[in-house]
């Protein structure tokens, strides 16, 4: 027990400085010494339990996609209307991108070249399934409007999501990551909202950076 | 004069190996030596014209943006109305993006990290501006809403439209990308059109993939 608890805790200071490196130079640039001297490990004893970059890389993003999914089914629990519950998911990811340095290196591996392809993919399928639902129960809702294609806006809005956050950390290094996800939403529901909701539905993108 | 074209066109050959290199594996995996090979030189005869991978880095990025913006002035001189241009500029960047290797990498480079700050913000300042002002323009001609705030727009047009092509590049190869960016207009337009105007602009993102 006290062997596997410590390999756990050596494991996730891997983890920590895979995020840390990744986060800051990118796939390409980040080394596995430069990753085991930010985990406070020989190179020896990091193989010990990651083979290669790559496995570290798929490490941090399945450690990210984890993180990102338990904080998004914490707010699928609360039971609010789907297109609430939709805006306060991308509140959601953007409080992370600024706090969790493995969300950080996560989706910055994923946006990277060079990451491997599998893992890059299954997380943007889980995303346009997750979005593309909660649509389709807004639509139910008489929140957003019939004529909305349920699939195309979720092949839209993780994109421009994706983009979004992107630019956010190239140009102010997230400073303004909620304005500009607030401004997404103020931007989208215009053309989303179901006939005569718009009104009730302008305070949404408040969600974004209130409370 | 002959000394002269040579030096241009070893210039030239360097950017397309450039291109070749950085677009296939971005900026942190691409080496000079890739680059000096796909280039067909011996590395000193590359280090002749370009001091590092960075400088490299940068001419790929300014030979981008300016195939990119001389483009968008061909189009914005046929005096089209103003939103008419922002859809065939979208359209314009995605055929380049299709069948031009400079601007595969230019812009492979604008998102990936480790590449030199300030090449990186130019080019998107120069959009928002573009956009800003096209947003203005048709406001003025009707086509657009004046509740829609120009920069606003903008500055979410630009990040969109970024992470829409660089997620078909992730998941299709950008064989999807005419098809996402006509998308992008689609679940846009209800938002922005003008009262009663919406109906004329329809046909817009038809656009992207016709002619």
């Amino acid at each position: 027990m006290v062997t596997q608890s410590r390999a756990l805790a050596t494991r996730d200071a891997i983890l920590r400085g895979a995020a840390e490196v990744f986060g800051a130079r990118g796939y390409g640039l980040a080394s596995i010494s430069d990753i085991a001297t930010s985990a406070g490990l020989t190179k020896g004893a990091l193989y010990f339990h990651f083979a290669s970059k790559d496995e570290l890389a798929l490490a941090v993003i399945a450690e990210q996609h984890r993180r990102t999914m338990e904080a998004s089914a914490a707010i699928l629990a609360e039971g609010r209307p789907a297109l609430e519950s939709l805006v306060l998911l991308c509140r959601s990811l953007g409080r992370q991108l600024l706090e969790d340095p493995v969300v950080q290196a996560g989706i910055r591996l994923t946006t990277d070249v060079g990451t491997a392809e599998q893992a890059i993919v299954e997380p943007y399928e889980d995303w346009f399934r997750a979005i593309e639902e909660l649509i389709r129960r807004a639509i139910d809702e008489g929140d957003v409007s019939e004529r909305l294609d349920p699939g195309m806006f979720a092949h839209l809005l993780s994109p421009a999501f994706t983009g979004v956050q992107l630019v956010s950390a190239t140009l102010t290094g997230r400073a303004d990551l909620l304005q500009r996800i607030r401004e997404l939403w103020i931007v989208l529901l215009p053309g989303i909202a179901a006939d005569g909701r718009l009104d009730a539905l302008r305070s949404l993108p408040d969600l974004v950076v209130g409370g």
